[in-house]
């Protein structure tokens, strides 16, 4: 029997072409007339799982684009690894930018452009790949495998979180791997191991019952557009710290390891400005851009609007000012609790004159940190290091990433993001590529990580 | 020959059937439509000052709508006023809320509806009767009179002002009285002895070059809504005042005599935060509510966007922030310097991580004040005690009259605001009327006014 190296070798021709079929399939989660496009790449899937050997495949209704389950579960006394990914796309438009058609693939050098290439098709192809090669090299897998794929991460996972509560023996595990994510460039692997979370909020400011005329009623009501500035500009003070209060107490503190592996990350502060088009970097003191982005909770306006918004003037008192606010959290805090914070204190802070209303949104996320030192890390550390010949940076996501804590929760399972992407690929924009060089890396990544993942104590 | 009096009861009925004819025409000044009614309007009106023996009449070209000219001359040694009123009027929709077509005048007991009953063709008819009354019973005038009726007042007199100072010398007079206007209540007169100047600037605010994802970026880059914020907060101290150096400068302060004229007016506080729709009367500290209306400058801000507007929520960190602000001022500020000032202070206010740009609107107005013991409002006075039983409230506009410093600056008079308006005849608004009664108690009082101020000294 062919080591799996050699099986990889033998087979990229082939393992290419079929990852040119799977992108051939339209599988745009957002347009209603596709969903027959993501159930057809579900169907691919499963049936790309069962030549690998995988076993137990199902196709599971969710209330909207399914999740495609299998599993391999014959080595007791050894863990048990989620695998994760998704089948379906963004859509394509505008249309006219791309170079080729987007769900005709075309290979161009070290490149292929469709759309989903390296969001995330190829990515999500390569477990799969990597299983069949163990398998046909080695007859069995080092530790026990199950796979969650699914057809709606495009859209925001709507369904998925009923679907896990309701599954959650089913997909029951000790660690999980997503397929989804990136490296920092093409020589240096960076491991993710963290995301924010987040919670929103609406103010609504309501002053008279109508725009009144400036000069007639003007000096003698309060205006509710200097209520709320005068509201939201107290939400921070001099330094950049958010002044609710409470807001930081179950933020975990930055380390000076936390320091350390952050401050290994490189970073162009020149290069940063002049991407934004801003002057000047700013944030809160104490912290520099990383960390203020990573490891640091954050309070944005992300909207305001009142009164007259036309052009040239027009000499109103309005009846009316509003806002929108969104926190980005960190691990522990929770939404629902900073976002009842932060609703109070701007009660306490609404001057006289005015009604003020805060809603709280529904949209929410937990923020996600999985410990640096965790086993699943080590492990992820160990084959990155191995394949780059050189150690990953520890990273963060800014944004939120439901999945993670969505695993974390009702799995009690840990997330390691071990995928293949990178920076400049224009996933979600016209020409999308990914790279056959990360294709064939994957793979290999993949089968070494199996095999390290298998010496890790379960949970 | 009888009285100036007995004329007017005379002819009572004669001048209401004038009225009416004068009511038919629909001048809309701010429809191109009309604009061959308010030329007929101009000639109704420059007819009727012939029939009164009024002299020297012109229809004066300006541009835009016309100006009707004519005086009477043959007082030497008496002061010359020239009187001021408007033919032109607002649209009238929505029409399907008026209970009789709005150029098809009704009289209903006291009132007659019809647009521009009130504001200002009944009022502006009057002094022309009134000259007819006095030189049908008298032979002549006790003083000099001058004309100026327009037709573009309902669209802010847009080419007044060039007009004015092309006809500097031909509307040179010692005193303007201006028929536009009203009374406080049916049994209680009012004189009107201030308005408010006003600027206008916009405050536009940029910070990144397009809206960034608030998870990527958050923390990390200045919110131009934080900064436009943070600015405009920090435009009032807690007080209320204004915190722009030397905003107050050229402000007259309210005197003991100031204070002791505006307390004789009465206000409901409890009526005016009911129809305004407001829990808790707000302004600058030190001053009661008509004295921060009438007696002393603002800052508002008209209007504030930036972000995300719609439905829901978006996680943006916005790449602008923009408002639009009006100060309405009091004498003797000067509009230019004040918008410089505000402008100064609020670059000085900007931020590090945005760039603020203040644009001022070319919209500016000076405020007037003309004293109140002025020989024309003594004048005025005495009239109106006379017509009325009681003294006038000596009242101010929170609003801007371009008007009033138009005559002051180009002609070096003071105004006198005479007409017999009230305040529930829907100017402006569907089913405008009014007052039969005041009518006639207006031209009692045109024929009163001109004698009172045959007596005062010239400037």
């Amino acid at each position: 029997m062919a080591s799996w190296q050699q099986y990889l070798n033998d087979n990229q021709a082939r393992f290419v072409d079929e990852m040119l079929a799977f992108f051939r399939i339209p599988s745009v989660s957002s347009l209603p007339e596709h969903a027959a496009d993501v159930q057809a790449a579900g169907e691919w899937v499963a049936e790309r799982m069962k030549q690998a050997g995988i076993e137990n495949i199902e196709i599971l209704p969710t209330g909207g684009h399914p999740v495609v389950y299998g599993d391999w579960l014959h080595a007791p006394g050894k863990p048990t690894i989620l695998i994760y990914g998704h089948f379906d796309t963004q859509p394509t438009d505008p249309e006219e930018l791309w170079k080729s058609p987007p769900f005709e693939p075309r290979i161009e050098g070290d490149r292929v452009y469709a759309r989903g290439a390296s969001d995330d098709k190829g990515n999500m192809l390569v477990p799969i790949l990597a299983v069949e090669a163990l398998l046909q090299s080695e007859g069995k897998l080092p530790l026990n495998l199950k796979f969650l794929f699914e057809g709606q991460e495009e859209i925001g996972s709507p369904q998925l979180p009923p679907f896990m509560v309701k599954h959650r023996e089913r997909f029951a595990c000790d660690l999980a791997v997503s397929a989804d994510g990136g490296q920092w460039a093409e020589d240096q692997p960076e491991l993710n191991v963290a995301a924010r979370g987040l919670c929103a909020l609406q103010v609504d400011v309501k002053g008279p019952d109508v725009d009144l005329h400036s000069g007639i009623y003007g000096g003698t009501v309060q205006n509710p557009i200097h209520a709320l500035a005068t509201i939201l500009a107290a939400l921070h003070d001099e330094e950049g710290h958010i002044t609710v209060p409470s807001f930081y107490d179950q933020v975990r503190p930055v380390t000076e390891d936390d320091r350390a592996k952050i401050g290994a990350v490189p970073f162009d502060a020149d290069g940063y400005k002049d991407r934004l088009g801003i002057n000047a970097l700013f944030g809160e003191s104490g912290y520099n851009t990383y960390e203020r982005a990573w490891a640091r909770p954050t309070l944005e306006v992300n909207g305001i609007w009142g009164g007259f918004t036309g052009a040239g003037m027009k000499t109103v008192l309005p009846a009316e000012a509003h806002a929108k606010i969104t926190c980005r959290l960190v691990a522990d805090q929770d939404p629902a609790q900073i976002a009842q914070l932060v609703k109070a204190h701007i009660e306490r802070l609404s001057p006289p004159g005015v009604t003020v209303n805060v809603t709280i949104f529904e949209n929410a996320a937990y923020p996600y940190r999985s410990p640096s030192d965790h086993a699943g890390n080590r492990a992820a550390h160990v084959v990155l290091e191995e394949l780059y010949g050189k150690p990953p940076y520890y990273t963060r996501t800014g944004g939120s990433v439901p999945l993670l804590t969505l695993f974390y929760r009702e799995l009690g399972a840990q997330t390691v993001t071990f995928g293949f992407g990178l920076p400049d690929e224009n996933i979600h924009s016209p020409n999308e590529f990914w790279r056959l060089s990360s294709f064939r890396k994957a793979q290999q990544g993949y089968c070494l990580l199996l095999q390290e993942l298998a010496t890790v104590q379960a949970k």
